[in-house]
């Protein structure tokens, strides 16, 4: 029996990672973390979408690794978050510096903390969403094809080959991860991107200015 | 100014570690883990070594991370810690999986949220006492060379060249490490091994028969 575990923020890229994972494993668990961040909206949503799934949500709080750190998405953090798009940020760091929206190394943490369950509970991989817009420019360095592979390789040399990493969307980009999961009737109504939080999303945040894109061109180009 | 992190747990490999790191270093800071062991003697001892040595030592308690975990070393777990030497375990093992002892992902889980703290306080390396007695017969596969170099690439990669891992004795056995450390003065009766815990260390766990053989061999070879 095939069984893996997803990291689930609530978001558009790991909501499809997860219902990929519904299609091509026997049994799924997907995993949250809170990290500290300034809103809890991406939370409730982890929650509706692994409900719809009909999978386990397990929960786990590591916002004591960051509390040192300034990143503006941290309720710990009185730096605002930039509303811009993500090009437009990439402008200013020259693709020499990951974005203010940055957590120091947060996706090696999740991964590395989703290892330990996923061993912990008989899973053979762990699945995360990160793709090619999130890694341009240098933007978010823990979501490029260099970083998955050598994480890939420090889960399997350091389980004893118990489990492996998979990112099913490291070469793609935004738009054809929602046009995949339009196709696999992902709910994206349930889904959250904002980095603010509220009743409704901003709408000038870099998450949301990226959402919005992707759907617009995935449904023109699908 | 070249500032470092050192993973310290109180034992005799990162108490040495932390001693290279000062000699080496012009600024240390020390991170402690609350995994969900069953004693915490151990962390007394880190605290000692830390101040022995002048350095912050910060603590992250990451035992929800375990929770599901059946390993001997967990406070959750009813399984008895084995008294016998590795080589006696690894026997058994065949080396085709990691002792019983192995808690699923650990160092990885340990070497991300350092590499986090890192970030956040300006160090541009984390450092591990990860060495060859720990990795032979694939006992802990998380202190082998092979995650080492995937788990540096990790936090280089991840972390836009801002943070890297050093393993200074990932090549040598516990006695040279010793050696090194009588050498460089480590108070080594503050350091603490057993996996037991108790007024005194029990004497036939794995570690405290690996120490005193260190010892033994430091000394006589030394």
């Amino acid at each position: 029996m095939k069984k893996c575990l997803v990291l689930l923020s609530g978001g558009v890229d790991s909501s499809t990672a997860l219902a990929l994972a519904a299609r091509d494993f026997d049994e799924v668990i997907a995993l949250s973390v809170f990290y500290g961040q300034k809103h809890e909206r991406e939370l409730k949503s982890a929650k509706d979408i692994a409900e719809f799934y009909g999978v386990e949500l397990k929960t786990i709080d590591l916002n004591a690794v960051f509390a040192d750190s300034d990143c503006s998405l941290l309720a710990n953090s009185e730096a605002e978050i930039p509303q811009e798009s993500y090009a437009e940020q990439i402008k200013k760091t020259g693709g020499l510096t990951p974005v203010s929206t940055y957590i120091p190394f947060r996706n090696g943490l999740f991964i590395s903390s989703a290892a330990a369950v996923a061993l912990s509970n008989g899973c053979e991989a762990v699945i995360y969403g990160a793709h090619a817009d999130d890694s341009a420019g240098n933007a978010y360095p823990d979501c490029s094809p260099e970083f998955y592979e050598a994480m890939n390789a420090a889960l399997i040399t350091g389980s004893g080959g118990g489990v492996k990493l998979l990112a099913p969307f490291i070469n793609m980009n935004k738009t054809e991860i929602v046009k995949l999961g339009l196709k696999l009737g992902v709910p994206y109504e349930l889904t959250w991107s904002c980095y603010v939080g509220g009743d409704e999303p901003c709408g000038v945040c870099g998450t949301c200015i990226d959402r919005e894109k992707a759907f617009k061109n995935a449904r023109i180009r699908g």
